[in-house]
């Protein structure tokens, strides 16, 4: 095990109905900024509750956050916030709403020139509003975690920062029913490409931490499925199970005293950046690829993911990898979402201006190791074709 | 999954060498008390290199917290506190001393008549000093939750209160090297028993939950044994796994969601009382009667346990609890604990005062039904002959 420090204080209140905690969780005296997304929140009830649950509160709001939030658009909330003296930021909705209220949270009080220096040159924000979160769609973690990504002009660009990680997290299982199916697949995915890369990389003997990890990654494999199934979608049981693992995926424990890869997440930005392609449905595309390509650095990891995750005990080891890939695939196919890039209309022709993305960035030494190189990050694209 | 409000903000710090953290983690101008038991840290070192960390602060000691702590030696530590306006205690020990640490902690600024009536009469605390601890023995958890439990003329009473939970912990599994085999036997079934009272009830589909107990179980059952075997007990990563999963096993986040049963700690803690057993002894010698008596209501954890902690596929149903059961015992005997009463001298005679102690206690409907009643726990008593 690798030594680590961790931490994470963010309070969750789970279940249904817990929406109702945020009114003892914010400060009476906050004067507080509710963010949301596109307005789905008020189809299917959530922006009822939270309201109900403000109702004591001086609160005021700012819709429009878009999936992959834009930087333009939240650096219109500092209009709001400064209007109205806002010290509490509550972000309603899915991964991007939370990272986009962490953005707002850490621009409003940004000390620097300017808040695009926090993602642009990784200043390092001092402060930040406190924030909390109600999660409506499981998949990205940031309910609890310290972060965020933000796009600009086709660059998503991260930051980080234990300041704007949410004081409290409402996870209720009933508001993710009215998710479409599109949302679900990807949330599962992403939560189990979560996994993937502070797993699937080599041993260090984290017992603990590798037992949790192919529980999370056991856990979505039996649960996601059922979640598109008509028999089963409705089930709160599975819906719970998948949420708890979605946060439970990267709120910094089962990557604490591990190797971390990110690889895969750091060419996904790039499909995103470049062609609109849905965060997910970049991973589900690039991991079975990478799989393939650093195979031989993952190999001890493969074959346990074979084993204890798949339950591959038969044929040879490079048999059992093949065939983990291969259930792994099949298992995002389950999920609805693509595995390669001709599913999403994109072929060779398009690599190049990935790769040059890719450098503009800096990320030329990717992966555990470091080594995925340029040309490996190629390599994969390759097999991803 | 049931409902739950889960936040454990503990700080983490992992890894040899750690305890320097400590010189960061309490603020400059805090008065610190360092609170510790018989002295085994000075002659491991780990006394040391506290007072090394702490060179840029003003500290005062108070040492001689025995095991099972008392309520007289902690409230000795007052004298010193008042003199010195002391304003953060440091604990440095195992289970024990953290534990006294924390009722120091909260007997300190208690408002009310007499500290005693934290412990007699449950009264709420509503302000306690912050604490940090230094842990030297893996085994209650202690160091990243808000228990403690106190004893006074032979009764073991616990409080629980989040404002008694250390701000920071610093885990060195080197610091394990020096504790005898005694204490790491114990250790290791302390932390495997508090798993299986939140794990080994009865199922709510909390299916991570599930898997990370059994994934805390499989690492003590692997790793246990080895700290006490010659060729593989100096191994730190054997010790590191064993620290991780000691802190994990008790920190709130296996228990959040699911049902709890407490009744093999809560008869135990009457054996300790009453007869002085350690307290990790008690548990396993109630542990396997509690399975056998309360199989019914196990029933479908007990084969989940045998099927997936165990690996049992052969056989019905009742021959692989049976092995479960069996198993789990002999895992016992190799941590060198025993698993009957008649093995630390004790018989059907003393059976009529245990019962007498848990009526006083108040402790006549446990588990998680609730319906383990004085009878019930006399059953498992004779069961455990």
């Amino acid at each position: 095990m690798l030594d680590f420090s961790f931490q994470n204080p963010t309070r969750i209140h789970f279940g249904e109905g817990q929406i109702a905690a945020i009114s003892q969780e914010i400060p009476l005296d906050a004067r507080v900024l509710l963010v949301y997304g596109g307005g789905s929140i008020k189809s299917n009830g959530v922006y009822q509750q939270v309201v109900s649950a403000l109702n004591k509160h001086t609160w005021f709001e700012f819709s429009g956050i878009e999936p992959n939030p834009s930087y333009d658009t939240l650096m219109k909330a500092q209009k709001i916030i400064k209007a109205h003296s806002i010290d509490y930021i509550l972000a309603v909705g899915g991964g991007s709403v939370v990272d986009g209220a962490k953005f707002i949270a850490a621009a409003t009080l940004f000390d620097g020139n300017d808040p695009w220096n926090i993602l642009a040159k990784q200043q390092t924000i001092t402060q930040a509003l406190p924030i909390g979160a109600v999660l409506t769609l499981p998949a990205t973690g940031s309910e609890s975690n310290g972060n965020s990504v933000v796009t600009r002009d086709g660059n998503k660009l991260p930051f980080s920062s234990p300041l704007v990680r949410p004081l409290f997290a409402v996870l209720d299982p009933k508001v993710t029913l009215s998710l479409s199916d599109r949302q679900i697949g990807n949330g599962v995915v992403d939560a189990f490409v979560h996994t993937i890369e502070q797993y699937l990389t080599y041993s260090v003997n984290g017992k603990v931490q590798d037992r949790f990890s192919e529980g999370l990654l056991q856990t979505l494999i039996e649960e996601g499925p059922k979640a598109l199934e008509p028999a089963t979608k409705e089930n709160l049981e599975v819906r719970a199970n998948i949420m708890w693992s979605a946060t439970m995926a990267l709120n910094g424990l089962i990557g604490a005293g591990v190797p971390q890869d990110w690889s895969t997440h750091m060419i996904g930005h790039e499909l995103t950046g470049a062609f609109g392609i849905d965060h997910a449905r970049t991973l589900s595309i690039v991991l079975p690829a990478v799989m393939k390509v650093c195979r031989d650095k993952k190999r001890e990891k493969l074959l346990q993911y074979a084993s204890r995750v798949w339950q591959l005990t038969e044929g040879d080891d490079d048999t059992r990898i093949d065939q983990a890939i291969l259930l792994t695939e099949q298992f995002f196919t389950k999920m609805q979402v693509p595995t390669r890039l001709s599913d999403v209309d994109l072929g060779i022709k398009d690599i190049d201006l990935l790769i040059k993305r890719l450098e503009e960035h800096g990320m030329t030494a990717l992966g555990e190791h470091g080594d995925i190189t340029l040309d490996k990050s190629r390599e994969i694209l390759i097999q991803a074709l």
